[in-house]
């Protein structure tokens, strides 16, 4: 039997705590980074370059980021997003070597979200992808709201694919299909993979992000492993709620696909008990419970039908 | 475009409940039950005949259900569950006019849950089943642990077929597979339905009674849809915890089988908004919140991209 092997993209430390309200200091972050790096994760987005005024949380990246790669284990790729050329040049001097710019695929969206249509968010990544491409990093690209935009309804699959395609040619060497709220289908991603392969966009430069907000986030990555797609993003403790929902959930749980993958037979590396580890560890920072499902449950061990790893 | 149609089987009140603690009145059950109609539902498993020491909360199925089928709509089916002859003469005492058995695929389980084997379970069924389609009762057989026991691990799929099978041939006219622990993963799915129909049984004789446990719910009804199975489970309100786990989710939330199957275009009759009404009627009467992901999410507008019947 050949090995089938997932990435599974870790997005808690940026994604998951961009928009926590309370305080969480710089010791905090490291650790709860090296705790996912000890899991087994090997792709950790780590923070983001954004302004401070946007996103208050992230706003130690410059003093984060160097900690995080000094005491990094052997391996693991830390991207960060980067919205422009400033964002570029801090993520250079904290020692970056690999990044995402974040777009999506609706002008609804990106207009409340990044101030400014998809078309110009394309024209600002232009250059930091070509010199991030210039100086060898590591490249992706967000186009969120993949399946269906708070302000403008559902989104037809070929109208994400035109912006992923832009994004390859503008030099990203992976895109990652957001949905961003939540509501996605099993048969949206089916068409998102069709169309993106019709478009000679290659599977191992497809990614997804799942959020699980209405319960569908393993059946949707069921539905892209069904479809060759070996990459799809986490954030461990359910971290990042959905903001057009409050009270709701949304990314995606790094331990529920663990547990998903682990029972489907998938290789990815990671170990359900060091998730969990660093969910607890998280949650105690937060302050709250962990709310995910296979947090709440624990793993299971198919040979004397006990759970594992339970809280 | 043909109509494909999907058969969601309500069981909030009868295994939803079972395990509550709280004391639920007979007038609570009859609204819970009416909403649940209201809302579009057509087989509502709604108490259980099995002795009152048992099962507290549903001692009082023989005054629940006169007057459940006094006031219900036409066209719904209300089976009970049925253990024994002494509950199939109280069943019909009752009213009843449609019933389910449970067993297991699995000694283990039967044994502590039901004192009996599997076949033991059997040879009690075989006179209940037989008095019922004199009768012409409608007729379902649960196979329980058919995905993995929580005494003895993880369940080939054919032992659970073995069991279905010997349920059929006893005159069930429906078996329902259940993941009764949550742990479930679509590849398990699919070696059920294929070994179910390698031992001729047709497909919609075939239900699926899933566990959202460990996230993976909407994942194994995906996966038993496009296998060609029509019949799901679930529970309003997600009512149903796991005995196993103390604290997670069991049953399927009927609202996040809804937002699925509209997502996915199948018709079931069923409305969203009905059934979050009657999600929040039940979780009043519990006293709790709900905690079901589209009970906490609402509903989505694909037009305006709006969230729908939010909480």
């Amino acid at each position: 039997m050949t090995v089938d092997r997932v990435r599974i993209y870790e997005v808690g430390p940026r994604d998951g705590l961009q928009h926590e309200s309370l305080p969480i200091s710089t010791d905090d972050k490291v650790e709860f980074v090296k705790r996912l790096a000890a899991a087994g994760l090997r792709e950790i987005e780590t923070t983001s370059f954004v302004s401070a005024r946007a996103i208050p949380q992230l706003a130690d990246a410059d003093e984060l980021l160097p900690r995080v790669l000094s005491g990094q284990a052997t391996g693991v790729r830390h991207p960060v997003l980067v919205p422009n050329l400033r964002g570029f040049e801090r993520a250079k001097a904290a020692g970056a070597t690999a990044l995402a710019v974040f777009t999506a695929a609706t002008d609804a969206f990106t207009r409340r979200n990044i101030g400014m249509t998809v078309a110009e968010s394309l024209a600002a990544f232009r250059p930091v992808l070509a010199e991030a491409a210039a100086l060898g990093w590591w490249r992706r690209a967000y186009v969120s709201t993949a399946f269906g935009c708070p302000f403008s309804g559902c989104v037809p699959a070929a109208k994400a694919v035109d912006v992923a395609v832009a994004l390859l040619d503008l030099g990203a060497e992976e895109v990652c299909y957001g949905d961003t709220i939540g509501v996605g289908v099993p048969s949206q991603v089916d068409a998102l993979v069709e169309a993106s392969l019709a478009r000679a966009i290659a599977p191992d430069r497809i990614a997804f992000h799942f959020h699980d907000t209405r319960g569908t986030g393993l059946a949707n990555v069921t539905a892209g492993l069904r479809a060759g797609i070996r990459g799809f993003d986490a954030s461990t403790g359910g971290t990042g709620g959905c903001p057009y929902a409050p009270g709701a959930s949304g990314n995606l749980a790094t331990e529920d696909l663990v547990y998903l993958l682990d029972g489907l037979g998938y290789e990815h590396g990671v170990s359900l008990a060091g998730v969990l580890d660093a969910a607890r560890f998280i949650a105690g920072v937060l302050g709250r419970p962990l709310a995910t499902k296979v947090g709440q449950a624990g793993g299971w061990d198919p040979d004397s039908g006990e759970a594992t790893a339970r809280p």
